[in-house]
């Protein structure tokens, strides 16, 4: 699972350099970072519209679908700054000290 | 690297219940599912402005630094809702078939 | 000047029982509230850009026309509640004690 | 009711040059363009949540609030670039020729 966010890492780095016709990620880097920045601001939105009815429904399917298409436009974003997910995923581990929660935790097996 | 999402999806997890005067987590929680939607709306705008300013400056670590409190916030958000990042990464990897370059991938070795 | 609103809101009032295929205001109602929601939160991210743009370029005309984009479509959404910019007008001159102010603007002629 | 706009463009340009410890909109300045900013992504995410709650209460006492808020702050921003409300509302009249219909309106009479 943990190899998604990888796997899509280097699709999206080599659809940066595809033909803007038959690639949506090659579209989007043609058009430019406020293209892409515009998309990252319409998942937010969408993600807190299905959010506040997820609330009343109970049913999350729309929550998980714009979500995955915010953390997408990001990586869309991050790619353009030559940067991938890795980059948040340290950013993350330092800010919770999770690489000390992971040492912790093989130390006790 | 990439266990970083499940074990922070953890700490997430346990700081729910958590006494809100101890733990930011708990506190968003404590004020409810606008409060956590209005931080990652606040953390979309950041990212955006960050994205700009690389734009401008060549220098990324706020673009870094926003779009992990973005991620962080949806992961909230997504607790809230009794889900995970890996609700995130299934929808992503069967959009992107990753599953099936992963195992394109394994044969190829 | 100041009539333009007023206008515009007998204007969208009007187009809200529209014919969907003939008006973009009617189409957004037949949309529903989330379409009309996403299209605010839209223009606030394009306004964010042509502000950032406009930082650097000097050239307004962008932030103008997303400010005018955004201004329009949270009056269709107000709307969609009943509401016109009478009632945001109201309540930015209440909070401002505008209504004093132009009291003792008048009293000082 | 229309000069609201026009007295509040005056208040906001005079406490532009204000002291930032007895002014909101002059702490505002003193941060700068990017914290303006947030605050009207901070206001627009508002806006959206009061919307999705009025539409599920019926109660449009905080979609009145918030996006009195927003606009407050695009005219914030806008007062940054030396721009008042008249730009927008100028833009928003060429765009749905609502000179035209006030002359209109003025030749029925």
């Amino acid at each position: 699972m943990s190899d998604v966010l990888e796997q899509l890492s280097k699709v999206l780095e080599a659809r940066k350099a595809a033909d803007p016709d038959s690639s949506y990620v090659a579209s989007l880097h043609a058009r430019g970072l406020n293209k892409i920045l515009e998309k990252v601001g319409e998942e937010c939105t969408e993600t807190l519209i299905a959010a506040k009815d997820a609330e009343r429904s109970g049913k999350t399917d729309e929550v998980i679908y714009e979500t995955a298409d915010l953390w997408f436009h990001t990586l869309v974003m991050l790619s353009r700054f030559g940067l991938g997910p890795d980059a948040i995923l340290e950013e993350l581990g330092r800010r919770f000290d999770l690489s000390g929660l992971e040492e912790k935790a093989a130390r006790q097996k």
